[in-house]
């Protein structure tokens, strides 16, 4: 890629939901952050030809092809939207000719193939991006800057859970996401990748990484119909996980996903506590963020929603709040400008092959009954 | 207006906070509500050249004009979102042409003023909508539901308030809001105007019109001081009022706005009690409603984010929570939409004529020192 | 009655809910509260023999009678806890012997009657107070701390409301309080009169008195079915009222209360809004306020279980949370201690008279057709 | 023992925070559990005796002892209420004089201990309950009759936190409940065996006895200052400690408890999730219980007052709410009532014994970095 005046080239492997929620993004950079490079929505990859050709024309893409590998030659940059199957070859085919990569998570469906990403991001200019959306909510952009300036002083105490229901009927129809081989784990990869990034982005540069890890996975639901069929197909994934970890610091962690909890649709919640405060987030009510600092007595409920919130400024007054699409356009916004401008991007492929790491360690001590060890 | 293939033409006159608010949602109409008619932005009104240009710039409109009469004719469709003191002669101006308006909340600074705008609305067919973009809400949506299938039985009790804290700080600059002739009233006509269009569009259908209201305004800070001069300028508007009303089937409701409440950013919540159950809703979580229905002991958290939730299918998984701006979309699919097919809108001028008589009755009462009666 | 060494004789009139509350009150001061005078449950007094003598012994009162005024005569302290009719004349009795009384809320039926329960107070040097608890909740009390601190900055407004749903339904049987010769009024008295008092108690001293009151009644069910009988008996008093107010420094109020609103149970909430913070308490999480101060951006939840709390030290550990009936032994506790040491007491029979001046305007303005000023 | 007609004579060790609970729960029961066995508050023992008469007297004890030994042969209840260390040998002292027993949790500082308990209580038909009163709280048992009513549906998942910030300050003095040699263990038995007990009363009779355990325990702060000296001590007990634990239908658990978390007083959660619904309750807001069943939306916030809630027919109306200090009310009254009875009664020490175990596993798991098994 050669940095010019003309808008970036993108490809976008993947036209559903995470093709949607990035095409969207991209859409809005120039109204909300007319200093984002200029982007031009080139080619929709996918396989079934009139569906892309349907979603192209709604998404915005001049181009179709069914073909990655020609896609990728075609592009400036590369968004790998896929199931977690396809992030490995295409991403590390586009590092590979040095073209930029936006790879959705988890980064991929094993610490193997993660690893090769992550190879094939070292040995590249090339941004190997991650897309870990939310490390893009203001609120929680907010935290890790109280985290940063020591307002919470030593980190002790993270928790994470992410809780969502729509697998507890065992009648839901089987998915790609219900399958080892296409997309490596379950509630594990699919929501603990989120927090255990999340939890990394927040705490890491004060508590260190995770050292020490203990799992536990479970499927309640071991096969399930099939959408098109009268029959069943194996689930070969779990349907939660638990996790207990320990940092370099000596704080300790509580992780917990579920595709199975009544009550709870998308509650990715977080909280760290340290010597000295507090702070809790859970993405339902994601323009708020609990903190408890200083002299407070309670945790205050802040709406981060003022102009001098991370990215508000971008969007509109106080208190007029934003939504869970808003953390693609800020990702999209701090990818390619790093792209633009030949900086770096956290997440990173190294970030995420770390965030793996953990996910790998939680299989491993639930198969092997026994606390498991990261070297650091 | 004719109804043809080609995109409808919008003029927009006024390029700042609505003028983004709108530009965005048109903006996003192709990829989220393909059905919607196909929208050109065509252009941008305002007064200072340099501004303007630059704001159509970016709000993607490819002319600007300075002078609103000249525009209206050049265009299809008439989005009047100026200051309240230029709601009546260019929205009375585009109908008199037949041209579709809509024109931003309140309708009008006076009464009269309402009128004269409803009664040139009744005089065409062409579309006439005020801009209360809270009736778009999904969860607001999912309430009137509920409300028209009879869940909370008889309409007993509304409650509406809508608290701000922009002007608690008396050194906040003056601006055209502070001033009577240029915005009618304060918080009464700015935030009020909002509650009583909400609580009619709610419960209007089964509770019937206001009247009867009894109401108080106060202003804290009589003046404050120029933005770009050493000097002040009195605050002739409210900064706060309350009111009491009945409405036609003995329902009664509290309503009360205000701009100087510390801990409150944009907080618009509404009750509404019948004799089968209750709805509260707050627009600071606006993907929530607090639903109480049936046997149910306590408030259910409902969280309106599922696919057969109001709009919410043309957006996000559950969970994937929505923001202030998306109740603007919703309103301009509706409103084109209803252009675009002849059909009805609501709410109308004739809606927002109605809200004006609340309004001014509030003032009344305020001044007079008794209960206004409302003819019916 | 001479202050001694001997216990505090206390006559007790009524022994349903209220003798309940403010025997196990009387049972509890010695161990918590062991400073508090000595005091003697001595007589029980009611109609009804059987159901006084089984209620004298439970609630551990050696004595029965029948009639209040013999019994007045041989107690050293009066609590009058009957309903509302009968507030007026044992109350008046008891103070013409200079016998301190406690009498429960509403002071009275009318305006009239309690004129003359605060002249009856004024003649003697006896302790006359009304029982209005909730001034007596540590979380009340340490919003009034903060206030009176001036943590609050000037007061502008006051928003109180009291929502219950017992008598939501219209087979909920008739009882002596939906009766206006024996209650005097409904939701405003029985509710109203608390929610009137407790902002009087926390806002008083900084924004004076109320000076305008505009107010509206509601009877949703016009009939109610006798207990035991077939037929039905007149609701004569209100399931609902509303209020505005204005205070002396020009701050603005809004009251409600309501007998009928479902999803409500005993929900009496306060908040208080001055130029540099805010205040919110719900009754049915008592041990909580919220309270947005200094630089503050949202409200903390404040748990006032704190050693230095208001009357948290003779309770339990922080985070152990004290129930609505502790309210009452803080009550008994200050009323008693006033009456050994010849102490003035707050809230007295003129505090609860002034109270009853703003119901009483409410229900004129409602039936006037106008806000009523109050002289000061 | 012998039941008969004279009150029961309860000896108490113990006479600071838990002395006090008990106490005021026994002078309570009369009045509000008027069919609770008459109780005389016999003999109060401790060391301090100048301490202990004061204490006696303000409780409401004739008699004090420093020999429990002499005191159980003295009374016909023993309640043990002291530290940790002085658990077992007391209560089986007592037990082997078949003198009903009630101990405060946890059962015993380590798992051979509690088995002596556990043993003495098999030997005699003396009741023998652990003070576990959290089981009494009504929302918690209604709660649990949720669950066994099946409205949950199969049990998956349960969580458990119980946070306090006592010792978040590191110059927090020293006290007994930091010394293993006292105490046994720091949060895991102080609030850890509250957690693990209230999840085995609600899941256990559908789920099982935990069966796999993976635990983790931190001590932040090594030594902490005496309160009386200028040294220091070492603490040998952990402030924090988080577990994962599988019971025997497949279901999971995650628990967790800290004496350092900034922000929560006394903050115990618990959460559990069935195929069917979720319920979730936090202790510092007792009186409610968050339900989700049938064909709720959301979580309805429950206010568990009404007269058919467990226990709430003995105290006050609807949104009247309850204190802390209730919990132990009830117990007392469960427990009492079994002993005079001649019943069952549960939590005993056989229930506490099984939570024993699984406090055991949580520390071997952490010792030896493996997931330990429990037999079943």
């Amino acid at each position: 890629m050669t940095v010019s005046d003309d808008p970036l080239r993108v490809g976008v492997l993947g036209y559903r939901f995470m093709g949607e929620a990035h095409s969207n993004a991209l859409a809005r950079l120039p109204m909300f952050f007319p200093d984002a490079p200029a982007v031009e929505r080139h080619t929709l990859v996918g396989r079934d030809e009139e569906a892309l050709a349907a979603a192209a024309d709604r998404l915005g893409f001049a181009r179709t092809a069914t073909d990655w590998e020609a896609a990728i030659d075609d592009v400036d940059v590369f968004y790998n939207l896929g199931p977690n199957h396809l992030h490995a070859e295409p991403s590390i085919a586009a590092l590979e000719s040095d073209t930029p990569v936006l790879c959705e998570k988890p980064l991929a469906r094993t610490l193997d193939e993660a690893e090769g990403m992550r190879d094939a991001a070292a040995d590249t200019d090339a941004v190997a991006a991650c897309a870990f959306n939310y490390r893009f909510v203001p609120a929680i952009r907010y935290a890790k800057r109280l985290i940063d300036d020591g307002e919470l002083g030593d980190i002790r105490q993270v928790r994470g859970r992410y809780l969502q229901d729509w697998l507890a009927d065992p009648d839901e129809p089987w998915s790609w996401r219900n399958d080892e081989e296409l997309a490596g784990s379950g509630a594990l990869g699919d929501l603990g990748a989120h927090t255990v990034d999340l939890a990394r982005f927040l705490v890491g540069d004060r508590a260190g990484e995770v050292t020490r890890v203990s799992g536990q996975l479970r499927t309640f639901t071991d096969e399930r119909p099939l959408d098109d069929d009268d029959g069943t197909r194996a689930v070969t994934v779990d349907d939660a996980y638990s996790a207990q970890v320990a940092y370099e610091n000596g704080a300790t962690g509580t992780f917990e996903a579920s595709r199975v909890t009544e009550g709870h649709k998308n509650d990715h919640s977080i909280a760290v506590h340290g010597t000295d405060g507090s702070v809790t987030f859970s993405l339902e009510r994601l323009n708020e963020l609990e903190v408890l600092t200083g002299d407070d007595r309670g945790y205050e409920t802040v709406l981060v929603t003022d102009q001098d919130d991370p990215y508000v400024d971008h969007w509109w007054p106080p208190g007029h709040v934003l939504g869970w699409e808003h953390t693609f356009v800020h990702e999209n916004y701090e990818f390619l400008s790093a792209v633009a401008e030949g900086r770096e991007f956290s997440p990173s492929f190294a970030d995420a092959y770390e965030v793996q790491r953990v996910l790998d360690a939680v299989e491993r001590s639930d198969e092997r009954g026994e606390w498991v060890t990261l070297d650091r």
